[in-house]
């Protein structure tokens, strides 16, 4: 298992709800942040162009999160991102939460690879050899 | 099994994203649409307030889904939500969303039942009698 | 003076934040909402497509909110848009909001009529007549 | 007038929109983030707590932004934040975001001082000393 990608953040006010902790969707959004800049360290993107300016991307196929203890205003929540699976076709990752030394939640997330269709749809493909080259490089 | 509870939303502009799709986690967010009409539609509330003033709620302790097919701006969602499990001191619900009769997503959300604490905290308790009633009403 | 377009949403869970009233920039999505409803009652779009396959739409120039009470979790707001404004490349719209009889806010948008240019681009055109009869019908 | 104070973010995905920019809506959640940034800068917090425990903070009056040009995913956004007035009871914000040395945006954002009342509202105060103190301090 490769050593896990860490990035961080302190939790914006239009993130937390009337129950004064972050709103359960917005680890999501977190997620996805940890995969941006696991991407960028790597000099990939959530959404590319292809030599021949098609575009491309990562759409998710699925997320999970299990939440165990709730962030606050301000809070610094750790992710540490770890990517578990690359394969023909899709990538696994998954993020651990911590704050303050804690636990807080864990996440799971799936994403296809595909590129962009003329009428505006997307087709699930291979990974190209130069993306999987930089996805497994340590 | 029950009858799922039916609802439905149309997608808003700002819930989409560059890759023209509703963002993955928006779902979430439509989980909670679906949750809050079926527990107004029993007479309770995601965030409640006790008879002696305490506040609670329905924290969630785990949230998944998995994605099929993306919609669109203007799309109409048909959400189906089906209360799969009532435990001790927390719920279960799944969600099958349609769009034009095709299956577009399978999500799953469960969450525990607790009271707000004087510090500011939340703790877990076991689900009121009146309020596991109106749960348990088809 | 037209009459005002009228439509109403529920507050969402996730839409409020800690100080358990409704985020400040919701109001701009609640504004948006008004403007798509407005629109699509006209059978015109917030995104639309020409004849020939172009992409275009409306994407805004300014926008301005002054609150006057704070609402919450499940309050009805009801929102009045009114198109104050139809310019030669623009439009303006005003908005009242208002939650049990009470003014709650009042918003500004101004937005221009772009098509999108084959770089990904965004270029200001004139609003074409067939959108312009649309939006001047009563 | 004082030097104004900087900070930047990057865009993420989930900000874009189907028109492949950042959602106007957002800019308001970037001017929360740099007035949170400038307030942390100074030993305050957009939301508070008095020395007897009382939770304040600054519930937004007005805010209104104009938008010059789109950005896109991936852009570094900076962000100069000016406190332009302090009033008795409440203070005003200008930004200005710039992009690659860009103009991109300019907004003005109005707060006012108040104080939770123990039924969950909000009244407004005159600003604290101590607050105002740190707010004034160069």
């Amino acid at each position: 298992m490769p050593e896990p990608f860490r990035t961080s953040r302190r939790v914006e006010f239009h993130e937390t709800d009337m129950a004064g902790i972050v709103h359960f969707s917005n680890f999501f959004r977190y997620m996805e942040f940890a995969e941006q800049e696991f991407l960028r360290a790597r000099g990939l993107s959530v959404a590319w162009k292809e030599g021949h300016g098609e575009r491309g991307g990562f759409p998710r196929v699925s997320a999970a999160c299990d939440y165990l203890k709730p962030i606050r205003f301000e809070d610094v929540v750790e992710i540490a991102a770890t990517l578990t699976r690359i394969g023909r076709k899709s990538v696994t990752y998954e993020f651990e939460f911590t704050c303050r030394g804690e636990a807080i939640a864990r996440g799971r997330m799936s994403a296809a690879c595909c590129r962009g269709t003329p009428g505006g749809g997307l087709q699930s493909i291979e990974i190209p050899d130069d993306i999987r080259a930089k996805l497994e490089a340590v």
